[in-house]
């Protein structure tokens, strides 16, 4: 590929995490995470009629409790930004008609939260908007049934495979009134290896993780060891390895620095196979875990990478490989600057 | 609803738009703005093995054009921002894969070319980045599909249906070198009239446009006399005349200003009932007609408005209404300042 123009964004004035929730499922709250999340409900349908409807439902409850935390109200935001996985994105649309809030949707599969949070930022670091708030959420009946087979016929998952998880973080994000700024932002660009089978996210994903990865490096001019931790979205156990491997090819290593969402939000007494993935993976690991040890002063400075697998079952069936995306937040704390 | 903190954008540097470019299929180009279209092709697959993946290629093409009529290259492209209306928004992953350029994927049905435009606006007047390229397509031969019935069907289309646009439109902005800026823009908020009929969607944002269209008046201080022309997306005949009604009641009049996009793509004699719709139906009428009046002084200064259904076929067989949105740009060349 042609190198592209430096694209990295720095902001002078950054923007600040004001508050932020994180809501699950069932498995989300049997997890090593699951205490750190606002609400887990027991229920997957979230008290609605279906699951896409749930869905609706859990992104709606987790937006409330991070305005609620922020001690604002939904009138005083300027603007939601939100993404899902459902065809035509209909858990954020409905959400969204019910919040009242005006709306942006975004779509990147599960680099959704990171590319709401970056437009999120430029917004607010310019002045044109003071409060904006952000969310990503998934749901494991709706994408396993929308993207494989329907539940009833228990289809067979490979080791490979990952469990979308049922969950949903958002987060409010101002000027002012937060622990945790966002210093830089990186949008980065579509990979494909030629990856084609869909139970192997992690795999397909790992390479995009790279090229930001590397891009960001060469643009910030830092490197791994400039960070308290390095936190990928939902490569899950294969995708991270391999992301080892195709940065170790580049003289860069992550040693010691590597989390990966996917591989934090499940135990291995879970039974997920390589790990989580959706949206609300990387988002509610963010908002229940990463931003938490921000604040608390455990870490100062991070890179968060969501990435997303831009695919559909019918671009896959007409003999599409799978492409994907990342992109990049490096957060700080006040002591980090 | 509740009134919301007042969520106007004006940009002081207020971005530009360099080159503009819009490719359509058979019936855009014999429509009555099918001269004005960059490239018509009789081929549906666009050149591919599907309409899908030929979807893609119409994207891809309207977006080299555009670059290139700004004597720019893919490389100095800072961000492709586009949206389509395929599942997993396909087309413009693919695109965004053979193009190359950092990506960031939005979806507000067929109010995604305002919205990619408000963010390419608002990355470039704060200085962020220097060229963001919008695009947005729909293509009828895969939204049919995917949203009614099978073509082979045949199913009958009452009159109160649309066409979906076989068309794209792509505009590369900056902060200089165009003969049209971007004043000012505004985010519609969701709205939902309780419609749950599919094949009038026309009807069904019509209440998006005008509670856009009210706020905006209200927060920027000026009427529909302000304007040359205040263009909607893609209302047909039935929305725009629910437009007028609605407006009418709050003694708003847009009596001799009023434009449809959906109105203008097709001649009465194409047999498309209620008008075009689709993302790309707003995308390349701003592209092949509204643009260049701007630029060639016979307009000054319009408003914008992309109007978007944001239901899916599931919502709906759940017993779902549609819900709308409507995102406004202001446009104005150098002497309507």
């Amino acid at each position: 590929m042609a190198e592209f123009r430096k694209n990295l964004i720095v902001f002078d004035k950054p923007p600040q995490i004001c508050s932020y929730a994180a809501v699950g499922g069932r498995k989300e709250g049997a997890g090593p995470l699951g205490t750190y999340f606002d609400f887990i409900h027991a229920d997957s349908r979230f008290g609605a009629d279906s699951w896409e409807k749930g869905e609706s439902k859990l992104q709606e409850e987790t937006i409330r409790t991070a305005v609620k935390k922020a001690n604002l109200s939904l009138e005083q935001m300027d603007l939601l930004i939100c993404g899902d996985l459902i065809n035509q994105c209909t858990a954020s649309a409905y959400c969204a008609r019910n919040l009242g809030i005006p709306y942006a949707g975004v779509y990147n599969a599960c680099a959704s939260m990171a590319e709401s949070m970056i437009f999120s930022s430029v917004l607010i670091s310019s002045g044109m908007m003071q409060r904006v708030v952000c969310a990503a959420s998934s749901h494991f009946c709706t994408a396993e049934r929308q993207y494989r087979y329907p539940l009833e016929y228990g289809g067979q998952r490979p080791p490979s495979a990952q469990w979308t998880a049922t969950a949903c973080g958002a987060a409010v994000m101002g000027i002012d009134g937060g622990l945790v700024q966002i210093k830089r932002a990186f949008f980065g660009r579509v990979t494909d290896y030629g990856i084609t089978d869909l139970t192997n996210m992690g795999g397909a994903m790992a390479p995009a993780a790279a090229d930001t990865l590397m891009r960001y490096f060469a643009q910030s001019h830092t490197s791994p060891q400039d960070y308290d931790a390095i936190v990928t979205g939902d490569l899950g156990k294969i995708g991270s390895t391999l992301l080892g491997e195709l940065l170790a090819k580049e003289n860069i290593s992550l040693l010691g620095r590597h989390l990966d969402c996917g591989k934090l939000l499940y135990g291995d007494w879970q039974d997920v196979h390589a790990g989580g993935s959706g949206c609300g993976c990387c988002a509610s690991v963010l908002c229940s875990f990463l931003l938490p040890r921000l604040a608390e002063g455990k870490w100062h400075n991070i890179l968060f990478l969501a990435t997303g697998a831009l695919m559909s079952p019918m671009s896959v069936q007409q003999g599409e490989t799978i492409p994907c995306i990342s992109h990049l937040l490096h957060l700080q704390t006040g002591e980090g600057r």
